[in-house]
């Protein structure tokens, strides 16, 4: 079963998190046809963390997840604590493959959805 | 003259500030029809900041800036940090036309290069 973990920082406005979980629920009509499962975790602040998501999908029978992490720039988080959430969750879900996208920021599309959105 | 204004939050990380240089550069070279100057600044912990980003623009000739906010969620930067420099900027330079646009969270395009980028 193949799913997908977009992983977001948290934030104490509520709103915020709910911003995150609507876009959630638009990959997740967006890739019926691409992923069984669609999720999303936070780092901080809110729920659930990312051990917790791994763990539902995995209960859910999820052998592949996707993780995204939903991050504009490389810093700690990026680098380091997403890194290492998912390898201790590695450790644990032996059987599943685990794979990391590159963060939100990097992606090279970025540029021209800005001017697209100009041009609407 | 037509400008087009990143705003970003800034981070004490030196290369997270850099990486939003390099997508306004990146922005520049893809907009070079629709823009005259394209620049970015920063909330708070880098530099230019909003007054001065748009101070320089405005001595370069700028007569329509177009404002973009580089954030993910509705904050108080967002909500508030950002409106305020603006409407003090509106209110230093009247005759140029400042316009915000949403937020990068907002872009209904987020989706679809999020999923994108899996079938690369």
């Amino acid at each position: 079963m193949n799913s997908f973990l977009l992983i977001a920082h948290g934030s104490r406005r509520s709103e915020s998190n709910d911003e995150v979980r609507a876009l959630t629920n638009r990959i997740k009509s967006d890739a019926e046809d691409q992923f069984d499962e669609v999720a999303c975790c936070f780092l901080e602040l809110a729920e659930p963390s990312i051990p917790d998501a791994i763990n539902t999908l995995v209960k859910k029978g999820a052998t592949r997840i996707t993780l995204f992490p939903y991050f504009l720039a490389v810093g700690a988080h990026v680098a380091e604590d997403i890194p290492e959430a998912i390898a201790e969750a590695k450790e644990q879900h032996p059987q599943v493959h685990l794979q990391i996208l590159p963060h939100l920021g990097k992606l090279a599309s970025i540029p021209r959805i800005i001017l697209d959105q100009m041009n609407t």
